[in-house]
């Protein structure tokens, strides 16, 4: 059993209160959130947080994490010549065995970041869940059919990822409207019936999507997902940078979870997402780094950010999106949107995905608001220690990933030599 | 003499190239930047790069560094509203040794993520220039005039802080154009003729100064200041969030200086600089994090990614705004904007004002191409050496400024808690 104490503890759990509490992790489950108590069991470890701070991990709730390969390699590309042109004839070359190597790059990149659970969607699937079973990082995948896949994969991918590991889940989807058919629209409602599941996808990117899905069907792409019953068990949406005002009340009356990724949109100029419009109205939200080829980092402290300032920007007021709504979001929000509501909040009974915020760093002081030096302030340089299900796989710099750091950084250089220049 | 050597240099002396090649550091002095040679002086401490990259420091072209206090105190106001209902009232509170702790709070900052040298627009000169000193940080001061203030100390600064010290020097400014009158400007003319001086204010920070400017006097701020003769030694301004073309003329026909500063400019809903067109104009380019109250971290790299991704949202092309210019603008475009040319490439003779990156980070693999990785993926915690005037300041997360990190929080935090609580 592990003991954390001495520090400080924001729990997330229905608040943004700070209070002091230790903690005592057993296996995956935070077993104690309290006060310190006389009378305790042994621990294998106790760790003095000297004043610093415990909150439930990020969640990067859309991902396509084995494109660190793509790092800085075509950036100041719009989104479509981009992705024709630069991303999917290289991703063609992929083996599974690449992409277990870059995924594992990107969980060191997570873990440096207080990111405990990724949404990923990607292709060989088995790879990048072995990575993540290997490293001891939580993975939920996103279906990601497209139109030219053996649609029967995501029947059984289905079965498969809920039932292949504690740290795997999995939740049916497609790549987007746009690689996808009515045909295809037309299995999924019927696979997501059979199993109840909710239903993600790339969803209102950019201005193109949306135009080109009114012009093929006369219907938004979420209008279209509505009415081929996709979201009748939930689910939710990639991006939103475009929803109309139609599209959110679908979102609002579904329940479902925009997933915005702030940096990927802002980078790729595809737009700034109506965030403070769907927080007034409601509507379930998380963030997402979308993948290293177009961000380029895995940082939530930078997302945290841009979610709130881009919003202040949109909407030409500076008192919109509160920086505790968008630390929420980032959190618990990001947990709840991929079905994991057991890693949302620190309380008894949880799963231990957490981290511990270094506060001893010049851009922690003072002490007026922690949560908004955190989303406002926050840096790499504060996480101290990150926990994924009750182990310890960063801490002080160093990673406890079953491999080296510097093993992964050159089996992804090599790969990427590879593809990219061989 | 101290060694950098087994490292990559970014000497940024007119390019972005990268070389292996080791340094000598005689005391403020770049002495040797070469190929390895076998033939070299007895060196007082070697350091072993480790294959890690040396590059100038970046400096912040606009901060009031002392603001640390009002950190996450009053986000989400209007600029207006937050600068005389929050800020002026609790400044006027503020003594020198105040003032001395808080910008030592900076300085730990601004260390910590590369940092080496400061614009400041502030009061209390003295007990800032001291808190430099003592820290062995570097300093340009801006004078920061105002209607209400004793306009001779404008005068007499231009000459104590030029002479006070090899970290301090003063370039003459007002505050900004609706703080001061037309008075002033005059007194201002007179001085940067008489001391053949640039001259720097805050510049078309909101579309508002802009409008009520146009209405007392015809002119924008930028056409008044040409007007008035203040530019006829060049400087800058602050900002330049609401340029017209005709201002730009002006600033590329006078070399002036555009210091954009791209987070306090959204957090505060002031909009996006045209910064792109900047550029595509040939007009001289700086980056400020502004104060700490508005920002609110002191964060080269949250600058940069944010000066590249919002130009590409405000001109809806993902190609705008190249990543090498825009580090350069970080670096060595703010050593000549403060009028620190011996600081703003690597080159014998150089002054060592540099930082080393920890390259051996997952933000900085693969390898395509590291100055991308820089802008776009870089964090504080690639910081791994920051050295200002040939001494080593900050090492593998420890500062070396003469005081410890824990005294100077405990000091900020104690005058925090009495202006703002007391």
């Amino acid at each position: 059993m592990i003991r954390l104490y001495n520090g400080k503890v924001l729990a997330l759990n229905g608040d943004t209160e700070i209070e002091d509490k230790e903690l005592w992790i057993q296996d995956s489950m935070i077993l104690y959130a309290g006060p310190p108590q006389t009378d305790h069991p042994a621990f294998d470890r106790e760790i003095d947080l000297r004043g610093d701070l415990v909150m439930p991990g990020f969640k990067n709730a859309h991902a396509h994490s084995a494109m660190t390969f793509l790092r800085s390699f075509a950036d100041d590309l719009p989104l479509q010549t981009w992705l024709y042109d630069k991303v999917f004839p290289l991703e063609a070359k992929l083996t599974p065995d690449d992409v277990y190597a870059l995924t594992k790059l990107a969980i060191l990149e997570y873990l440096a970041g207080g990111i405990t659970a990724a949404f990923d969607m990607y292709y060989k699937r088995d790879a990048f869940c072995q990575a993540a079973i290997d490293c001891g990082f939580r993975m939920v995948l996103n279906g990601a059919l497209a139109k030219w896949d053996d649609w029967s994969v995501g029947e059984m991918d289905t079965i498969k990822y809920n039932m292949l590991h504690p740290l795997i889940s999995y939740i049916p989807g497609i790549h987007a409207e746009y690689t996808a058919s009515l045909e295809l629209l037309m299995f999924m409602g019927e696979l997501v019936h059979e199993h109840k599941k909710p239903f993600f996808t790339h969803n209102s990117e950019t201005a193109k999507e949306v135009e080109e899905c009114i012009e093929r069907y006369g219907l938004t792409p979420t209008a279209l997902y509505e009415e081929y019953g996709l979201f009748d068990y939930g689910g939710g949406g990639f991006h939103c940078t475009h929803l109309s005002s139609d599209d959110m009340d679908i979102f609002r009356r579904r329940g479902l979870w925009a997933v915005t990724c702030p940096a990927s949109n802002a980078k790729l100029a595809s737009g700034i997402a109506p965030v403070a419009e769907m927080m007034r109205r409601g509507i379930n939200l998380a963030i997402g780094t979308d993948g290293p080829a177009s961000n380029n980092a895995l940082n939530m402290f930078r997302e945290m950010y841009l979610v709130t300032v881009l919003q202040k920007i949109r909407e030409k007021d500076a008192a919109v999106c509160d920086a505790a709504r968008v630390l929420e979001m980032a959190c618990s929000g990001g947990a709840r949107a991929m079905g994991l509501p057991d890693c949302d909040c620190i309380a008894a009974g949880k799963t231990a995905d957490l981290v511990a915020l270094d506060l001893h760093r010049p851009n922690m002081y003072p002490v007026h608001n922690t949560v908004k030096n955190i989303v406002y302030s926050g840096s790499n340089d504060n996480v101290r220690m990150t926990m994924v299900n009750g182990k310890i796989l960063y801490e002080d710099g160093v990673f406890h990933v079953g491999e080296s750091a510097e093993d992964i950084y050159a089996r992804a250089q090599a790969v990427t030599d590879r593809l990219c220049r061989g």
